[in-house]
């Protein structure tokens, strides 16, 4: 029996390709928002999508698949009571973000955001630079992401953590794993943070005003959520603070507000949450979703389920 | 017996600082070109120096000691004519060239350089962006940095070829290695192309409108020298070529005259020349400094000696 699969108009790059040439399906691609609600309503039984609006629930949901890696955007709870499974794409997006944010790390040790920002004025000014080389780095909320990270830092020569909520469940390459109750003397330890962790299940920020202080002349880096980072305290340590540089892919509403003072500060390099962007993206993700259609039809175990594979 | 050293005004982090708390050695600090064109005059036998001037040639002048990496500013002939040693800071930059050129190539696959330009409109544009996993990356007159760069590529997941001249001489960490003469064939091949060589002897360009043909739809990183690249045959293939983008840290002149389209280019990322920046560089000078002011002195072996460890 044909199975209906609503593909929202918003989805990275080549997820609708992959997906659409998968045998069994009746594919529905809505132009738009209305469009998307109006499909679920009229019996469509999985919605592939990392956006949520109210108007989606409908009596014969019973699967969102979301190639997003973050979950925060879903009534995870009320969509559970009604028994609609959530799966993600957790991992499919690893390698991709990992680069991107070793790339802003090193634009920023490298002052290649103002070098960048120069260029409209012809500006050749010489900034001293620095180097990775020696560096404490601490990769905070370690999990696929911080890990395909750790093993890009390999011929670096940098000493590297990790900080994770349950340090006894890590079984990746990195050697020093923190718990996240650590976290202010691992911000006094290091000169480079990457935050790799999902949102927090309440929406708080892991890094303050207190964090910021104990890191100093450092560096920070945000894969994960904008909501990780008190933005205030942020902008104060920017402004007055030690704070070397923030090189930020996630903020805490997107698109950024065109009157946020990140987008002027010198200090910082505004990427407009492309992390996860390769075009590599949708023959990645079609092996999750192509497992989990499988279990969807009842033959086996679902791949990147919410509340199992991936603890709320 | 105290030698007398003059020490450029214009002198990378540091070296000021550690080769004036050397012991028996005494320094002269001018302020400007003409101060040190009368303090080498004035019996001035070492010059520590990156840049030449003809004023700066005496008769008191033994050995001029550069702290960089290239040597095409020098009369290099002449000065060996007057029998004056003439020493690099090869190897001294590697580390911090290599991660410059790194975070060239990364602000290239992931479009750093366009985000932020578009920070002084608050511009939030997303572009596709790509990875290094899985791309073929060609290190063009491999080295010390060309080895630098292609340690840091350890756990990337990309191939790795290095071009020398004689790969026979090659004893570095990267298994396959081609001669010059077939750049074509691995532009041809490659994905990127990072550029690591000094300056050709004759001062010719290594990579032309072919090569950059062959190249195709790839990326450019050059933190070698100006030089190496026919920038009128690179202006070509970023205006109406497939080149997909180039990350610049050195140029035909220098600094980059206002006018150049370099400056404009959307698939360009401009440094000023600092690649070889870092806080590091001074500490790590003076140990090749010192072994050659002993090597001066009569004590030990030349390092980094230009005719003999560095071919001309």
């Amino acid at each position: 029996m044909s199975i209906s699969v609503v593909l929202h108009p918003k989805l990275p790059e080549g997820v609708r390709e992959y997906v659409s040439a998968l045998p069994g399906l009746q594919i529905v691609t809505p132009q738009d928002d209305e469009g998307v609600a109006r499909a679920l309503q009229d019996g469509g039984e999985v919605l592939v999508s990392f956006i949520w609006n109210e108007s989606y629930l409908s009596p014969s949901l019973k699967w969102v698949a979301s190639p997003s890696a973050g979950f925060d955007q879903f009534p995870v709870a009320e969509l559970h009571a009604r028994d609609v499974v959530i799966t993600t794409g957790a991992g499919v997006h690893a390698d991709a973000v990992a680069e991107h944010a070793f790339a802003l790390m090193l634009a920023l040790t490298r002052n290649l955001g103002t070098a960048a920002r120069n260029m409209a004025e012809a500006k050749w000014q010489r900034p001293l630079c620095d180097e990775v080389f020696g560096k404490k780095i601490a990769i905070v909320g370690i999990g696929r992401i911080g890990d395909a990270f750790a093993r890009r830092l390999d011929g670096w020569g940098a000493e590297v953590v990790g900080v994770k909520r349950n340090p006894a469940t890590y079984s990746g390459p990195v050697e020093v794993i923190h718990p996240v109750s650590a976290l202010r003397e691992v911000c006094d330890w290091a000169d480079i943070l990457i935050l790799t962790s999902p949102a927090q299940v309440d929406g708080s920020a892991l890094i303050g005003a207190a964090e910021l202080e104990a890191l100093g002349a450092g560096w920070i880096v945000n894969i994960g959520r904008g909501s990780l980072i008190d933005e205030t305290a942020l902008i104060a340590a920017l402004d007055s603070g030690e704070l070397r540089g923030a090189g930020l892919d996630v903020f805490s509403k997107e698109p950024l507000p065109a009157d946020s003072p990140l987008w002027t500060s010198p200090k910082v390099l505004v990427s407009p949450h492309v992390a996860g962007s390769t075009p590599a993206f949708g023959k990645r993700y079609v092996k999750v979703f192509e497992t989990n259609l499988a279990a969807y039809r009842g033959q086996g175990e679902w791949m990147n389920l919410l509340g199992r594979d991936i603890p709320l």
